[in-house]
């Protein structure tokens, strides 16, 4: 197992890991909005804390091989004591890590600041990055199944979704956002924060759009399965009336994706695909500088988070098979607007499969 | 402004928050899903730092002062050297201290671990509770509004699902909700986990449920409205088959439930509600022992979070005139079920009111 690798090559006792993200879930199998640990020991520990009435749930649910309560490690009795429930639980982890006779605790980056200082009086402590990232980028089977239908249900709306906007191109980017949660959620996907945005505002990569549309419509929807869990990401840009500058950076765009995505398979640096995406858009004229131009990274995992492992960025990261990933080049200037086209795809031996096919130059007039 | 009194009293510099959290959207007025940081200071500073790209929209919607991206404080440069864009943030973060003389920095409980202790190289830091936590328990008049809202979409759905239990009592657990979350759907409100559970598995108070509905259904439904981001909370326990144990649990639930509601108004201790709720299910015979009986606290704030500030519980805390929360006391036993009834109610300053009126006891049979 990843972790106990990890923690002999740290010369580390334990691994201890806190809920309130999907990793928790992930690596417990175990979905509570309570407060809970993991702790992982050389020793064979492998061990779930949370409070007693999540124990019987826990208990059926959890793959984790030891489920306790705070309430048994005496939360009640230190509480008394202490007075504050964050006190109470550190005392008792405190206790649980020195029974192991822990010297040397790893944590995530991400572990909660107070306990992280408290653990450092009496151990050895070490924030890592937390395995599990690395261990959820790459898909299992089923879990690519769930992505899938994710994405076919989402194909599904969108080509009724662009059916409606060429009949009707005085929709509103709320009526469209509407349109799309709407249509989702009765595939059982809940998106949220759906961009529809259009006009200049659209150099901003995240705004969620506004008004009447204008010349071009920026459709960036992300939802998340609401039974599974797993989510998809897939970007389309709509020219709804003719602007000769838009088109131009949406052409680029679209041979930057066509570049990226040729260059995708098993072992590929994910920083060189980036550069391609960069190079190629430079190619064609569109410089970034001053927040303007392509001014954010190519792509990012896809799975139980919409933004996960690996990034496809400034910084060196091996593409693996198995990986679910999107790309997702975009132009942004301020007097023009932006435009991005994203596709999400997963990474295989000797190239990557496309799980969002669908027409990437997208117009309702004729151009 | 809270956090400046908290600064003088810790003797302290800056409060340093982090995103990835809701007191970071409430105090600053900015979504994003990207990593940024607020800073607050004694000599005024008012600052929110995040990446370039999301420059635009945050000058456009954030009501902090002064905002910067962290490629302007050199972020490229020192993800070159350092090769890590964690470690590329944190030095940024500890420049901009410096250069703000600062000697102590408060940083709250749940910051992350990695960042507390590179900012405890070189200042000192203090955790705390995150001020904004306190700030978010008393509603403004539109915060109240939107739960409200929520309430009466939440009312309609519920009178709507009991008139179609009443007709159907052979529905599943499964059916059940799907049939809460999509109606709730259609007045903008999200529903996940909604428990609709039955028998003897309810005695665990958060098992989702499943299977044919027995001789009760637990309902707690705790939907998010996608537009406001405010949640409701609820929950009633409806009788579908005779079972003088799971009715006499809920009697008594009921009238816990009362004596809690008439004691709530402000200044009132929120340990004092809980200790009346135990002993008042204890007069009833209902001993809590071997994680049975009444196993959870009374009731929590429900705004931005369904689970918030402040806590019913065995901790003191000072309910006041516009918090916004639940009191939901239940009954557990492994050979019996779970009971539960929640009412969500603002705290006034001689009583309280009951955002979500609905008759308690709810029997389909004639009991």
């Amino acid at each position: 197992m990843a972790v106990i690798e990890l923690l002999k090559e740290k010369n580390a006792d334990f691994f201890l890991m806190h809920s309130g993200n999907v990793n928790f879930s992930y690596a417990t199998k175990f979905k509570s909005s309570a407060t809970m640990f993991y702790l992982i020991g050389i020793d064979g520990t492998d061990l779930l804390l949370l409070p007693e009435m999540e124990l019987g749930r826990a208990l059926r649910e959890s793959r984790v091989k030891e489920i306790a309560s705070f309430e048994k490690l005496g939360y009640e009795k230190k509480l008394k004591e202490l007075g504050s429930p964050r006190k109470a639980i550190a005392e008792i982890l405190v206790e649980r890590l020195k029974e192991g006779r822990a010297k040397k605790v790893l944590i995530p980056n991400e572990f909660p600041a107070f306990l992280a200082l408290e653990l450092q009086k009496i151990f050895e402590v070490e924030t890592i990055e937390n395995p599990f990232y690395k261990l959820r980028a790459i898909k299992r089977a089923e879990e690519l199944e769930k992505i899938k239908q994710n994405c076919s249900f989402l194909l599904k709306v969108f080509h009724k979704f662009y059916k409606r906007i060429k009949s009707n191109k005085k929709i509103t980017c709320d009526l469209a956002r509407r349109f799309l949660e709407k249509e989702l959620f009765s595939y059982g996907l809940i998106a949220e924060d759906t961009i529809c945005s259009t006009g200049k505002l659209s150099a901003d990569p995240h705004e969620l759009g506004k008004g009447k549309i204008e010349d071009h419509l920026l459709v960036d929807v992300f939802p998340r399965n609401l039974r599974t869990g797993y989510c998809a990401d897939f970007t389309r840009t709509i020219l709804i009336r003719e602007n000769s500058e838009i088109e131009e950076m949406l052409k680029a765009v679209i041979e930057a994706q066509k570049k990226a995505i040729s260059m995708l398979k098993d072992g590929v640096n994910g920083k060189d695909v980036h550069n391609a995406v960069k190079d190629c858009l430079k190619s064609h004229g569109y410089e970034t500088r001053g927040g303007e131009g392509f001014i954010h990274s190519t792509g990012h995992g896809v799975g139980l988070e919409v933004h996960e492992e690996p990034r496809l960025s400034d910084v060196d990261v091996e593409l693996k098979s198995g990986m679910v990933v999107t790309i997702e080049p975009g132009l942004y200037y301020r007097k023009i607007g932006g435009v991005r086209v994203e596709d999400l795809v997963v990474i295989k031996k000797d190239g990557c499969e496309i799980l969002t096919p669908f027409e990437s130059f997208l117009a309702v007039y004729n151009p």
